[in-house]
């Protein structure tokens, strides 16, 4: 694990407790309040998203943002943009029709609270939510670009295939390949857009730049489902706040499953190793993003 | 109704066919392929979206561009984008925790094929690709502009809204202004979407002249939704393509429920006035729009 020796900034724990504060602030502000109609929704859309999770994606945004030294007012609205679209996903997947959890972030799931019907509609609108924050003009010229960005990220080549990917593979044999490719849509592609929405918040990176924060992103983004998978096997249901040992049950191919606990956490450590690597050309901008290597590492050891 | 009296076009039902084929030509460009992974959603993406339905947002987004001379590039490129917005909202109304309708533009809905939950990721990747289409270089300066307007009217304050408000209504005795903003946002907002859109792929319109191209919006949003209500009561299951009197057995609202068929039609005579009535100003550059108006019409006398 890395500790700050540079004194150029907070420590990371402080920086992301400020960060996630902020997120905290915005989102809402964001969000038509409780009461504009039609408020049942708008009640759901807020129950689904304010005060949960560890908005990692926030933080990666910031942190990508640090890299290209982007003003935070730009980082508040993509980091709550790629927040909306993940919250998205979740509420959609807990669905019954898709893995019917009834358990998140440690309280009902939005159907469980608001019914089926209420929560898939949280979710086609918490959707396009996102995307209307990124056609925010305090963006500045290149939103078009970052819209573009997050849409492909979202969609059938991005986190929306990933799932297809994982509803058909429930139950069959799949090779590593397969698994791999299914994360790099499912989790792999918003965490990648998280962090280059956050870089184009900032000054452009020459060629060299970006293919090193691409080779960041690669890593991390496949990190963090490796590190999910493991926790999804080792950890309870309490300490996860939804519903643990879920895939095992329901016989969905983990890294787990595949290549058993032990190799997982080699692998987890070869690509935590290889994200930070990524990140040697970019110095002490790349500390945050160094320190959220990390703290994704972790949440397991 | 309208008889083109100017010369300056081919008549409506020529155009309005070219436009269709143009439509159908380009939708299948902006998917991706059957064969590319995740195969599986982009055949079910492919057959929710291509060859059916009147692609009457299509019609009134290249409407619109004749009012300021828009490249039909773009327009084509705006009139997807909405079409994919309708679909994916008609794929997710006809899952069984929603409309729970089995029948759609003459086929078994895209549940029914494809099953749940590949049909709550076609709606969720069509909506992310209707973005991806708006954020097209090829649109100009002002597509972040043209991707907040789609997203607002297809969110929480728009057809998701709409939505919202149908299904707290069911069963309830709810009065003509609230029926009225449920149709402004369930119908209204993508349909205002289509044409604005339309209008913003070409040259700036002055204010009074966006002031009328809204009244008509208003209006022809409004005709729209009365005619559906009045031919989901008359039409038959077959000439409709999907379920009809579905509304008036699942107990919903229509205006054919609360103000009776005579009435409702009389409503719609005086929508079409209105709507062609805002036109007005704009002489021949209007002249697709008042079709349009004749068209939406003419679907049910």
């Amino acid at each position: 694990m890395s500790v700050r020796a540079d004194g150029g900034g907070c420590p990371f724990d402080e920086w992301a407790r400020s960060v996630r504060a902020r997120v905290e602030a915005a989102l809402p502000r964001f969000l038509p309040s409780e009461e504009t109609p039609p408020d049942r929704l708008h009640r759901a859309m807020r129950y689904a998203l304010l005060g949960v999770g560890k908005r990692v994606r926030p933080l990666l945004a910031f942190a990508g943002g640090e890299v290209s030294g982007a003003p935070s007012e730009r980082l508040e609205i993509v980091a709550c943009a790629v927040e909306m679209i993940h919250i998205y996903s979740l509420v959609h997947d807990d669905l019954p029709c898709m893995d019917d959890d009834a358990l998140r972030h440690g309280r009902p799931a939005c159907h469980v609270e608001f019914g089926e019907a209420f929560a898939l509609l949280v979710g086609d609108a918490l959707q396009s939510l996102a995307f209307e924050l990124l056609s925010h003009e305090g963006l500045g010229p290149r939103r078009a670009e970052m819209v573009g960005l997050l849409a492909r990220a979202s969609g059938s080549r991005g986190m929306a295939g990933g799932q297809a990917i994982d509803l058909a593979a429930v139950g069959r044999a799949i090779d590593r390949e397969k698994l791999e490719t299914m994360h790099a849509l499912k989790t792999g592609a918003l965490i990648r857009a998280a962090v280059v929405l956050g870089v184009l918040c900032g000054e452009p990176l020459n060629p060299e730049e970006m293919a090193s924060v691409e080779r960041f992103v690669q890593s991390a983004g496949l990190l963090f489902q490796v590190v999910d998978d493991i926790l999804d096997y080792t950890a309870s249901t309490a300490a996860l706040g939804k519903t643990a040992g879920k895939d095992a049950a329901a016989n969905k191919p983990t890294y787990v499953s595949l290549i058993g606990l032990s190799d997982a956490r080699t692998f987890a450590a070869e690509l935590h190793s290889q994200a930070v690597g990524a990140l040697a050309p970019f110095g002490e901008r790349g500390e945050r993003l160094r320190e959220i290597a990390d703290f994704i590492m972790k949440r397991e050891f």
